[in-house]
């Protein structure tokens, strides 16, 4: 088995209110780089901080490295337009950073990137591969594929409050400048990613083809925007049967509708519950209380501790651990 | 412990006669992209073949392929400078090829590389850094480094018959293209890759200059090109203790002058001998016969082996079936 972390940038990041994925819109471009340095080091080594949410909610790269360390699993990290360099050691598929989907063709790159990830999905020995993401703004770009396709067009979000109907203006400007309409991109997937998508998407969905056609298992870890390149997969034609594993959180979520959606697209689903609510945390009461909710594959990560029987109670141990390590680390540094 | 492959180019390579890195002129653009993606994966994934040399020598990632398998040891890519693009991961600390030295400014980025690295070698979590590299044309870039810190001039070949005269006529116009004489770069070894070397040795003199004053020990997995390295570290003035564990091959090498050259520099010398000489493969025979000598951290995978009791048998064993395998699968690839 082998846990598969993409990561990208898209531009539709930035668009004020959309993400909480960094303190601030500046920060959010050091999230992905950092998130695979966390998950492959310890500890951000190029990126300059520990990205957490506006209000302090720390990324699950913390959660997600604290089940690497109790199951120590082997990691491969990959770029698909990465805005900030990172010193984890990638695979890159693609260069560039998806623009902002409201703009004309935001993921030029899209086919190369698809092929590029389908090539590594088949080649990879792995019998099993565990696909994990970390892009903030990709809940918009996933309802934007979702539309596209004629999907149910249900995602969650990184804030307590799901920003719908800011989220849903995006996308219907985007619909326009790309002349698409609801479903009209169903059965060209790439299309889809190219026009209302972001690298990451492409990506994904590119080493899932690739890796089911060559009859490995993979699981996606991760929520709406997993169940969106589950779609995609789908809507290649290649009639793989895919899997989601996300977190309670998800779940919990309504606007996300993720049970639903899972459903329609004929993907099984995989739900685990860490436990926060019964401990109280920095590193997971913001968690609790509706943040973040998904990310860098960690509702993956907690159905592999489940499936190694590794409790959750050790889980919440060991990211306390972690979160003490790195926040100690942050203050003493000088 | 962590094993550091650090890959890169230099145009240096396509002299006419210089290096048997590569089938052909043409094909050793793909040697060190291939080299990676052996040691990671057991095949070439992206690159499009097996490297050979131009008799028909397999690359010594092959070897170094078979040593992690029988160790299993941690494996971090390193791109410094990288002509083809790879599947392997890498962390990237450096984007230019190196220019042929007989230019002007041949490595104009080599103190962003050197620091880059430095920052990655302090920054890695290991005790121990094994180093070796993969760059074609190496031992001319070398020359001409040891030349300009005034060192002992001496370096080994991947041909049987060292071109030496054709290197010292290469390095004798770069150093006056550079206005550089012999000597003239002491305490000055960035300043040295920058205007006579190659991005790779200014990446394995940052990882070893980083690494070494954070305490961590790095055995040096090379002949003469990462004396070199070592040398150029000397020259940083750090004062530290450095150690080198190459091939046989390179100490049967007359014209390479190892022992001498490591007895000048400080450095202590481990030699391993594979006992390729007791066994008739196509693997084996071409060293055997003076070919390669060194590379891809050949040297130091056999000393790693030899400190963990794995016998020379089983490495050879092991070497003739991650052959068999490589070579059954191009055969028959379609």
């Amino acid at each position: 088995m082998k846990f598969v972390l993409i990561g990208g940038d898209t531009e539709t990041a930035r668009i004020d209110g959309i993400s909480a994925a960094g303190a601030t819109p500046d920060a959010m471009v050091h999230t992905p780089s950092a998130d695979l340095e966390i998950v492959e080091y310890d500890h951000p080594v190029q990126a300059p901080v520990v990205p957490g949410s506006p209000s302090g909610c720390p990324t699950p790269a913390v959660i997600t490295r604290a089940v690497r360390e109790l199951l120590a699993f082997d990691l491969l990290a990959v770029e698909a337009g990465l805005a900030g360099s990172t010193m984890a050691p990638t695979v890159r598929i693609g260069d560039e950073v998806g623009s902002d989907i409201r703009t004309s063709d935001p993921v030029a790159s899209a086919s190369d990137t698809f092929e590029a990830a389908r090539r590594l999905g088949r080649s990879l020995p792995d019998e099993e591969l565990v696909i994990g993401e970390t892009i903030p703004g990709d809940t918009t770009t996933a309802l934007g594929v979702l539309t596209a396709l004629g999907e149910q067009p249900t995602v969650s979000s990184s804030l307590p409050e799901n920003p719908l109907s800011l989220k849903r203006g995006v996308v219907r400007e985007a619909l326009d400048t790309s002349s698409i309409s609801n479903g009209s991109a169903a059965g060209t997937p790439i299309e889809a990613v190219r026009h209302i998508g972001d690298p990451v998407l492409g990506a994904v969905a590119g080493l899932t083809a690739g890796a089911t056609a060559a009859g490995k298992n993979v699981p996606l870890a991760g929520g709406t925007q997993m169940a969106a390149a589950a779609a995609l997969v789908g809507h290649t034609g290649t009639g793989s049967s895919l899997s989601l594993a996300t977190t309670s959180f998800i779940v919990a979520d309504e606007t996300a509708g993720i049970r639903e959606l899972a459903d329609d697209l004929d993907v099984a689903l995989t739900v685990t519950d860490p436990g926060f609510g019964s401990v109280s945390h920095p590193a997971m009461d913001a968690y609790v209380a509706g943040e973040a909710k998904e990310g860098v594959g960690m509702g993956g990560a907690w159905s592999l501790a489940a499936a190694a029987d590794v409790s959750m109670a050790a889980v919440r141990e060991k990211v306390a651990t972690v979160y003490d390590r790195l926040v100690g680390e942050e203050v003493t540094a000088t």
